[in-house]
């Protein structure tokens, strides 16, 4: 495993991480968290990504339960939450719900911290763009957090350039934290944000990169090229809204071809869509989905498989894939 | 009930909300106004405004003690307090009556969350503007409650255009928490100040409303039209100061003219007259002042009113009041 | 009793003060303070000054226990301290002792407010200037005090014109809580400062005055005009340095002149003296030295006197002392 | 002892102190730093230089509890400490080990703060620069560190004249607490960097220096002119690395002709070596690294030196000593 500077900052995580929104969305224990998170550690990974909205909270006290348990000095791990849905579900929810207004964010990270039992916070995120609360008003809440010490960084999820640069700027400008990080969705159907939109921003505000769902939900480990099988998450009744896209011909077509590519480097589908994320060195780290520990120990074999993406691999892979990308 | 942006803030509050003034003024217990915020809460109001003279700090304590009691989630309700005329009565009130200076202001802000209960308040007002102070001394006073985790949003009652702006550039410039809102009188015969001496703020800083006094305390319900009737607000020894403003001859008539058009629009006319105020776009919510759950359930109808102010209606409104307006 | 803003502060002060140096240096105990502070209070006064200093902190010990005794409500006082010459005489002085430096202001700010027992003091001052640490470094430190919420305002003590204006222009670019008030001393023989070196800064950055040694050490009651009266402060072995000073014939000369005047406006030589820097509208407060009550009850009768100096009054006045003042 | 001005601060350090990266380094327990602490206070010193890497942690334990059985004043003495290496051995070091960033400093002030047993540390170090972390996440977070009352001045050891600028100037920029002072190497053979390196730096920004290694790690004892000596530093197991340096002939030959000079001065080779340190007046401090009392005194005795430093004794000894120096 190898490490990379979340962007300009000083903050290294590992180039693989992992992530919580599968694993812990009413599915596994704290003893099944444990199991991954020390499996995942004894990996060399470093970063362990959350959100107050995964499972509602659950998974903010599951991971820091499981932390507290394995006895992880605190220099040694990194974790995160993000802030955008909200969970409180009484009463109404205009104000906590949807929004990174000051009133939502500083009663939130109040809650996080109390889930996961920590002190501060590594990193913070707004987990969506709110385009009803002004940017200066999220930068200053978020700013706030890290000078009373309940976060150390802070940064976006799903946000737009022209929003990220104007948060940097604006913090800046009045002398506040400014963001460090983003993270977007990036895999070899969805490159137009990290590769076209965010392009000026790494250089001129070193932005790093912290990117989720590297199988594309799974249509990239080839799973559904013949229909969503028994048991997988697309048959999943809270997962429906999945399943179309899933199914999509074209791709999983293209998914088929890949293969061919996939077997020539020895290695899975999975882990060939993983490697190529990480062969980007604007991606500080590509957080893993995996709910299982085999399905950890799969990802993880896609380290071995990086320096196998020669220029000529990835013209292959360009062909087969850019034409159906967003 | 409909939600609006605090001027250009993220937070959201209800259309219409709920005052204190009358209500907690000495005349009802903990029992009394559990069941108000409750009914006020059912029927979609987010917002509930307080101050600190309020009953001298009275106000603040029994609305703690009910919301304790309704065991709301934090997130799911707005308060305020102002801090202006200071409760201390013991010895020189040189430094604390009347005042928007800091000594005043550092010491309001923790008595008020220790009376309210809570660890921080959504809303705080500067109640008057004080010619005595520095504008600056009281933008930092008001910006350090927020750094501090104390307060989340501060704003002005009955400040003038110039003053309101002030504040605003002062603490751009100083790079602090900026004021959000302005709490000014608004209704059928008070409207100069939000309808034109606060003209330019609304685009300029943002500036949102919430705004009190909606039936002129009690002129625009019509009750007053015959003489002050026994058991009226206007017949308590304590509001003297207020009969004769209420008895004034011309805008009894006025209100005369403006039955026969809630007759029409089929609603009463305190439904008329704050229907009229939370048309204009730019309030941010209608304080209520209802002290009893009927008065509050015939304001409600209110929302149901507001559609039915066409242009025709409201020019023929304009006719009527505009003339003895200020 | 009136009261003047703080300078161009929003805190306002009684025209008379008490100060505590003469008080309690080693001369009372705290039911004496009792005493007094509470005769002061009945007179109106509202500010009561006070130093680390004085009686190595046991004057701050003995005001915080006797305002504790007397139950004041915290809104209705204002205290001060002064820090610069330390009081911990174990090991090397070389940082506490006439400092202003940050090691010794951050850790002289929790001396005092233990001693005091108060969670915030409302006024501190530099109390000299400090020539070996740079103005920036003391500024910083005055301004976290207040920023911590441990102080309220923060001035200065016998600072130069030119120290004063470098400090408030310091906080003003950094942003910072800047200087309200200088402590000079001032009185009929001692003039210069306040009247000419410090002209431009009351318009410029709003400063107040709370002036210290009204009498002139007791050489303005007259007291001294044949020679060292046993029991008198001049007469005190630890007083030894300013017995040459308070036997000066030419001074007390004048002062013999002043004593017709007095005569004629029917008070005391004190009151005069003290009426006469109470005639200066830069000046926010006099405090008064008064170590016994019936002192302080003398000097308070020259309220009454301030309006009989007329301008032939100050010009007789001006004629007898300006020539021997600094 | 005299006392000077830590660079342009106004706090101020004895013109020797005592390090203890020697003495606590696995050496010594509690009965043997007070024994050292209390000579050391005795003799006028009055800063004590330490850091989170020495013993890890285990020399900043051992201080804070001599220190506390000494009972000293918290005003009478200034302590340090620095962070760069980390000390927690556990998991992925990759953040907590040779670093800069946010994560490290702020958990790591946590931990020296606990282990000294104090409220704050007087001065703060970044030990080495961190070419992996933007200069300007270190300086937020030392000012941080300052602003929230955990250290009073913050500084730099060993980081280039170009990166102390930078440091400095963003400081300036963004209005936070600007570094103070640098802890370089200074002896005899290193020179470069304090003399020309930072030769503007003095004046532009005020830089102070806590110098270490005054005896080049025992070289100019003379001590190793014959060879490694049994018991002697350079015959440890953990400092073979220092051994070919300590046994460089044409070093040892200049002690030799250095040892002349000595003679003729009637003092000791490393009493010649410190009071050449003690000549510049750029350094604040001569850090010793006595491990014995013995030393200790002797090393005392280099005060009386300085004043023998003639212009002509200055030249011998440069000619001795520059070409060889770097």
């Amino acid at each position: 495993m190898q490490y990379r500077r979340l962007g300009r900052s000083g903050l290294q995580v590992s180039e693989l991480s992992l992530g919580s929104w599968v694993t812990y969305h009413n599915q596994v224990d704290t003893g099944a968290a444990v199991e991954m998170l020390a499996a995942a550690r004894d990996a060399g990974i470093n970063f362990f990504d959350n959100a107050e909205a995964y499972a509602l909270g659950k998974s903010e006290e599951i991971m820091g339960q499981a932390i507290k348990q394995l006895g992880w000095g605190r220099h040694t791990y990194v974790v995160s939450t993000k802030f955008y849905w909200g969970i409180d579900k009484s009463g109404t929810t205009v104000n906590y719900k949807d929004t990174l207004n000051r009133k939502y964010l500083m009663q939130a990270i109040d809650g996080s911290l109390k889930r996961f039992g920590l002190d501060e916070i590594d990193l913070v995120y707004c987990h969506r763009p709110d385009p009803h609360t002004p940017i200066e008003e999220t930068v200053r809440a978020m700013s706030d957090m890290i000078t009373q010490g309940k976060a150390l960084y802070w940064g976006t999820s799903e946000w737009s350039a022209d929003e990220i640069r104007a948060a940097w700027e604006i913090a800046e400008r009045h002398h506040l934290h400014k963001p460090v990080m983003e993270q977007p969705q990036y895999h070899l159907f969805h490159r137009q944000r990290v590769e076209k939109e965010y392009a000026r921003l790494y250089e001129d505000i070193g932005l790093g990169l912290t990117t989720w769902s590297p199988l594309a939900s799974g249509l990239l480990t080839g799973k559904y090229r013949d229909g969503i099988p028994a048991g997988s998450r697309g048959a999943l009744e809270s997962m429906s809204w999945l399943r179309e896209q899933l199914q999509e011909p074209q791709r999983n077509a293209a998914v088929g071809e890949l293969a061919t590519i996939a077997q020539e480097l020895g290695c899975t589908l999975a882990q060939l869509a993983i490697a190529w994320i990480n062969r980007n060195p604007r991606v500080s780290t590509v957080i893993l989905g995996a709910s299982k520990r085999s399905q950890l120990q799969d990802n993880l074999g896609a380290l071995a498989v990086t320096p196998r993406l020669t220029p000529e691999v990835l013209a292959r892979i360009d062909a087969i894939t850019l034409p159906l990308a967003k």
